[in-house]
């Protein structure tokens, strides 16, 4: 990664906890992943899930919070309320998919009946890479950091 | 995502509960991002990150323990050791990464000084994205699930 290095401690700087704050709560994801599939219902995430009733409360509060779900009234029943995926919320999937990837890959015996695939032509979808700006697959060994005003002045530091 | 949809409750069949046990802890994923900036040392972990010794140590042994990262002697000196990440952990990088773009696209106030290129060219990486078998982008309304015993036998469900 070069001689340079993020400064460690100073998580202000990474977008990593914000991320995980929304996706690292057990049940956040959960829900999350339910939305996913197309649960829209407090009932139907409440029975889907087999979570208590207060907690899910709690916890599509904090989504709707955080901006990645948002609370609708039915157009065609005024007295229900859908839970929707925000483009925020629907931008949580490859983030979500490559942690489901590596999970699978790595996981032992985790393996599904279900596979995930391209509607279009029914193939599972590929494997979740690093890309650089001009699309070829990259690595850990490939990056590199650079101060955001030298970006296009000169090569980094590791070169 | 079609007419199929995940068996909800059943985490057994989910990548996702593994994924997160190991990234999902907050000090587990500090220790990852500081590995993965070529951080080796405990004592090089402890006074970069600014942890207690005791979860340090806790914490690295759960992710050698999960196979993340293994504990090796050091070369020229013995008496030294290094925590290395496994293929295992450094495949955790494209979740990482697209977790920590998510939190930087829309954690508000989260702001790098630092940017991660490609070595090669100096440009920034791309933002991490869904792939079909061929290469094309897709996103969430492009998925479909499929038994596994069905792949390449026919069209999923949605169509």
């Amino acid at each position: 990664m070069g001689k340079l290095r993020e400064p460690l401690k100073d998580l202000a700087t990474c977008g990593l906890p914000a991320a995980l704050e929304v996706m690292g709560e057990r049940w956040s994801f959960l829900i999350l992943r339910a939305a996913f599939n197309g649960v829209y219902h407090f009932e139907e995430f409440s029975s889907q899930l087999g979570i208590a009733r207060n907690i899910l409360s709690n916890r599509l509060a904090k989504l709707v919070e955080h901006g990645v779900m948002v609370r609708q009234r039915c157009e065609d029943d005024r007295r229900k309320v859908h839970y929707c995926l925000t483009p925020k919320g629907e931008n949580l999937l490859p983030a979500m998919l490559a942690l489901r990837q590596w999970g699978e890959k790595f996981g032992g015996n985790v393996s599904s009946e279900l596979i995930l695939v391209d509607a279009r032509d029914g193939k599972p979808i590929a494997p979740i890479t690093i890309r650089a700006a001009d699309d070829r697959e990259i690595g850990w060994h490939d990056l590199a950091w650079m101060h955001r005003d030298e970006l296009g002045k000169k090569k980094p530091d590791c070169c």
